[in-house]
């Protein structure tokens, strides 16, 4: 039998407005759709009835279900043919883990495309009306995962450094880690002046801004 | 006479399939689209032919349009009440001077909203296959302009101290300054081994990677 395909989309930063072209086609005409919790319900109704959707995020109160076992599923899938869509919130390549599976899918043999999103660390600032980069102000710009702190010994996120080296930060699922995240900043010598936005459910009915 | 209304919009990388819903929705029904030298012509093509297009990049051998002007520009078509669109490449907010023209509308009373667009800088290594993040190897990025140079006095890229910061580095529009930017990040003790993409026309078929 023929491989199908996979194809690693980036549904954009939650707005369904904001979801590509190529990212709504490919809904529309996969076979099979794996996606994961932070894929808004607006989103997974573009979804044709027809098609399978297969859950892979945590369900409440029970463990998430592990790379391995997502990678095997896009595998299983793609060999019996079909056309498949893992569908990633914002854009596929950025903290998604994307790149892991596609490494994946080259090992099994798999042909699988990226189909790059709007990134919510992009989208969710300019939906509050902050520009990150401005002639003026900032020429630089910085995304970290706020999910790795100083406090994990392995943590590879240079806090200390990261203050002095770009004029915007941005960091993302930050609002659990906050304190830990704001304390090795001001430790590396961020200044108590400096502004700070914190956004939650950026781009959705629930955004909320502080 | 109602004002219009302007909206800043990004078109995304080049390839026009990845333009967003909501953007080429506002590209159908916008009376005038104030565009520049970025914008490729299999985007320009989605603007109907009845649709008002006002150039506002550099003719070769001519000087580029002030930005006060392109300013002047959108203002001006908004007081005779139309619905206008300022299309950029990429994203309005990042590199694209959007976050000015935002400024000089909010002054002048005009009603404008943002529509962020999948960004050059995380599409184009996506494209020529490489995550920008990776669970085990990037857990940052910095994205900057390579415009600007150490040899420039008010240069605000901190170029030595990018290096020790960040994962993934990533450089936009640095082809004509690479031998200044590669020399910059050396001093700053990039290592002689560290990878290095060089991508022209990221996203379209004139996509060139070296």
């Amino acid at each position: 039998m023929k491989i199908g395909k996979v194809y690693l989309v980036g549904s954009g930063p939650g707005d369904p407005e904001l979801i590509t072209l190529k990212a709504l086609k490919l809904l529309r005409k996969a076979d099979v759709i794996v996606y994961d919790r932070l894929i808004p319900k607006s989103i997974l109704k573009l979804i044709p009835s027809k098609s399978k959707k297969i859950y892979v995020g945590k369900f409440p109160g029970k463990h998430k279900i592990p790379q391995e076992k997502i990678n095997e599923i896009l595998i299983n899938e793609a060999l019996k043919g079909k056309k498949v869509v893992r569908l990633k919130n914002g854009d596929p390549f950025l903290f998604s883990r994307g790149g892991e599976e596609a490494q994946e899918l080259r090992k099994a043999g798999i042909p699988f495309e990226i189909v790059p999103g709007v990134p919510s660390a992009i989208a969710v600032p300019a939906y509050a009306g902050i520009p990150i980069t401005h002639r003026d102000y900032s020429s630089s710009i910085a995304i970290v995962t706020g999910h790795e702190s100083q406090a994990k010994p392995n943590s590879r996120v240079k806090w200390d450094k990261l203050v002095n080296s770009v004029d915007t930060l941005i960091v993302l699922m930050g609002v659990k880690k906050l304190k830990n995240i704001l304390k090795c900043l001001i430790e590396g010598g961020l200044s108590y002046k400096t502004k700070i936005a914190i956004i939650e459910n950026g781009t959705t009915k629930n955004q909320k801004l502080s």
